[in-house]
């Protein structure tokens, strides 16, 4: 694999040039991007932010929310920062049910439909549509797609180049399937983001991640599996938790990078 | 089916005989109690109080946490309450991974052996052991049996008599396998329990459900499809929600009520 890569979210805090700085001093090659942050900095002012640092743009999250209106447009436009950041992995989360549904089943056909439409577009850009399941406790409000099956399920109708999937320890790691399913993944893994499961959860459980090697996840094996797959990419850590965040970058950088190496070891 | 259950956690805060007494007021045949309410009031006086209010007892919560010191003991003792209560009908929740463990495979190994162990009990009592699959977010503190194949699975070596599996909505009904999980359960489904996925999810998500029509699950898809399985047994609703406890019992017995009538009609 490429090796470490900071997903910024870990870091949610640390102003977008520090956090470059930080990086650069810590010898990381590469971090992963967030388009609200990207566009808060300005798109083409980040991608030469990075570009002048020698960093690599390892993933943009994210783009997906098909069950919003204007869903398509907002996708395209996802793509084409991506393209601009120079990063050829748009992570995307499906969204949760619309409204007040109970079609299961209606709202995970739409998002396989939605992915379809957008794959001529991210073709066109260069850009691979990365597919994350979310734990299924993010069923109902932000993402439908529960299991890297049926992630892969969803990716399987196009070219490899195309359309991948995400391997994210904290929202796999409970499934007794995910090990068969990142074999059979293979060349389908565009990503592979690491985050620990700790408990208890937070209100609203968003923001109840910990640092890799503080939890319930066998990061090892994780990571040895994603290796025997093939895939060869960066391996981002990924973290949302408000004490994390509320602690200096630079300190969570060097705990992160930590977390990876014992994961690699 | 034989009709509607009021689970004793939906109203955790009314006292078992104003319970015993509502449920006659409201032509309720059935409770599902809990293990230690049942201690607080006393195991023959609850058993009497049953008997002598008509009432029957659907299931006993609960025993399981195969991972406690003393766990074989413990769920002896379970199911000689389940006896003495008599019901047939004793739900297990495996319990998380021990201490700092990260050994998921061996903990659902421990969790078959564990059942494998109590069967001959089970037989003795006239009790069936029936496994619950706990929603994923449950899986490294309180049940590592995340899925109704998982399931299904550690109950496949025994009798269906012996053991069989709960088809709880709030657990499973994220998942796209489940439809056809419960069609291959069958006979083996030993309890069907309704209760609401809402968010957002309070701290520590234990108490975040909600009752049946009030959030995300189709409840009448699932009554179809354990009907369709061939289980004739109760239609429990169980919900664990604060905002649900501080109410008077007798008016979330007729919501629950309702919620049932509205998933079987």
């Amino acid at each position: 694999m490429k090796g470490f890569s900071l997903n910024q979210a870990t870091t949610k805090r640390w102003p977008l040039e520090d956090l470059v700085a930080g990086c650069v001093a810590a010898d990381v090659a590469a971090v992963g991007l967030w388009r609200e942050d990207v566009a808060a900095y300005g798109l083409e002012k980040t991608a030469k932010l990075m570009r002048d640092a020698g960093l690599t743009v390892s993933s943009l999250c994210r783009s997906g929310f098909f069950h919003e209106a204007g869903w398509y447009d907002e996708n395209r436009r996802a793509i084409d920062e991506a393209a601009t950041l120079g990063t050829d992995t748009l992570v995307l989360v499906s969204g949760g049910l619309p409204g007040t549904s109970r079609d299961l089943d209606g709202a995970r056909r739409h998002v396989g439909d939605a992915i379809g439409a957008l794959v001529p577009d991210a073709r066109n850009a260069g850009v691979r549509l990365a597919i994350e399941a979310l734990h299924p406790m993010f069923c109902s409000d932000r993402c439908v797609v529960s299991t890297l099956d049926q992630a892969l399920q969803l990716a399987a109708p196009y070219p490899v180049e195309a359309v991948g999937v995400v391997i994210d320890t904290y929202h796999l790691w409970w499934d007794d399937k995910v090990w068969q399913g990142i074999a059979d993944a293979g060349p389908r893994i565009a990503a592979f983001q690491l985050a620990d499961w700790i408990t208890p959860l937070p209100e609203g459980v968003l923001l109840g991640r910990g640092l890799p090697g503080t939890g319930s996840v066998d990061m090892r094996r994780f990571h040895r599996a994603v290796a025997d797959a093939g895939y060869d990419g960066w391996v981002e850590v990924e973290v949302f938790h408000s004490d994390v965040w509320s602690r200096p970058g630079a300190e969570v950088l060097a705990e992160a990078y930590e977390g990876y190496r014992a994961a690699v070891s």
